[in-house]
């Protein structure tokens, strides 16, 4: 991916949006990580897209699975954000990484690599993109600064090679011909300064922190909600809820008792096998998360009572 | 239209593709006048719309054969420039202006007014926007700063009520969420700072010297070119070229010259009438505009003889 082969955005759900529908014509199929950002499923399916969820786990998703949903299906495109996972926190392993390129290959496909979380390591340093190593052009990547700087900051970038580059370049100038200079200026500023190798640093620093605050009071008050695999960066936690509870109830509960959390459902673009949270550590510092997860235990005590 | 209808978007384009893809679904009839903005003609294409155009004339678009149009296609949606119509300049006129408010309500219909000239009046003040007059929510209003701020000022709004209002805001979450709120900030600044109102004093007094100096240039040296409805605003002529000329081979013949014109057909939605090419007189200051003209009238002459 060459500095010409990018095309800059207003924000990474603007990226997303523009990809979609520079790559895909309403009626056309595209796959996804289930469950998968939710602000994916809304853009594909606003813009007239036959979502296919392909199952995923702790290491992303499976690519046995995802070849034979091509198969299936005769999509062409895949959704994916290989790295931090957002709900899940999964990062595609390294043994996977060269079966899904084999799977987008053999189907002639494209995969939509959905970067968000690049400065989001915690543990460890993130694997290279998929679109580091995309010989042929079959990766379309989408690269936000959006989490790591500033929710102000709505700059991102499309990474985009050949025909499918073209298409891009075109439909962005539809979309809003480009990114406003000053807006642009200010964001090179931001990363060629030493203050931004710092920042990453110091972001990583309390995104730990954050992150164990909320492991340590999940263990205390709420242990059946601890997941299993414990996301090595990003900004969330996924909590399998009991059989039987009402997500969206409980999420309305806890807000009520002044904690956010958002419902599993709507990150699933089929049926969800089992009710789940979206846990957010990066949103409140280390010292709230005990109170937090006191409050979210009324509220599913609440719930686990009403049904 | 009250502040809390209007939705921020990143310019003009992206409010007219936001709107287009929030009012009408692929297959859907768009009517435009003709000819009208090729940037709405490529966006209502991207967005699967078919496009049909109505006639207009130097007083903006004719009342029945919009009212005819409607009938005939059963389209639900008319995209207009009421004011300084790019390319022709045209303006609606008064009389005319209640004739297609009522065309488009017997017609059940939505009008997207485009009213990115607001700040651009030469002569006189300009009309008040339709939006202005409409008491049951059939105008889509969609107010760009780029042209009279700065192009690289990429913020613009949509002024939508009721059901359109909610699907036009729920489709920008789509697009992109919203607009960067330091760019927001200092658009804010801008337009309510006292420098405001003398810059577009000052823009006026600038449009003026450049259109008539243009006027003047062509008279000189091609006559034939001068449109005879001088535009009230604005920042184009829209000249008819002699019948046979090739507007698109003109274009580059000027540009070989130095001299930036744009050919006419891709304005039109269906097969142009007659060649035309639009001469943006704001471009360049009033002591160039002789020379501009003397250029291109080499041009049209390279034309001539090659035809």
């Amino acid at each position: 991916m060459r500095a010409d082969d990018m095309v800059m955005c207003p924000g990474g759900q603007a990226a997303l949006s523009s990809a979609l529908r520079a790559l895909a014509a309403p009626g056309d199929t595209l796959l996804v990580e289930s469950p998968t950002y939710l602000g994916a499923l809304a853009a594909a399916r606003a813009a007239g897209l036959r979502v296919v969820p392909v199952p995923a786990d702790a290491d992303g998703v499976l690519p046995d699975q995802l070849a034979a949903a091509f198969a299936r299906t005769g999509a062409r495109l895949f959704y994916c954000q290989p790295l931090y996972a957002n709900p899940t926190g999964a990062t595609l392993t390294a043994h996977r990484r060269a079966e899904v390129a084999d799977a987008i290959r053999d189907a002639g496909a494209f995969l939509i690599e959905d970067d968000y979380a690049r400065d989001l390591a915690i543990d460890g340093e993130a694997p290279p993109p998929l679109a580091a190593d995309d010989p042929d052009g079959h990766v379309i990547y989408l690269r936000s600064l959006t989490k790591s700087a500033a929710p102000g900051l709505r700059v991102a970038a499309i990474g985009a090679r050949g025909p499918a580059g073209a298409r891009l370049r075109s439909g962005r100038l539809l979309d809003d011909f480009f990114v406003a200079g000053p807006l642009q200026q200010a964001t090179l500023e931001f990363v060629t300064a030493p203050a931004w190798t710092r920042h990453r640093r110091a972001l990583r620093t309390a995104l730990r922190a954050r992150r164990e605050a909320l492991l340590t009071a999940l263990h205390r008050h709420l242990p059946g909600l601890a997941p299993p695999a414990i996301p090595r960066g990003g900004l969330h936690l996924w909590a399998r809820l009991p059989d039987s509870t009402d997500d969206g109830a409980l999420a309305a509960a806890a807000a009520a008792e002044g904690v956010i959390v958002f419902p599993g459902r709507p990150w699933y673009a089929a049926e969800p096998p089992a009710p789940h949270l979206r846990l957010t550590y990066a949103a409140a510092p280390p010292h709230l998360m005990d109170e937090a997860v006191r409050r979210l235990t009324r509220a599913l005590g609440q719930e686990t009572t009403r049904s």
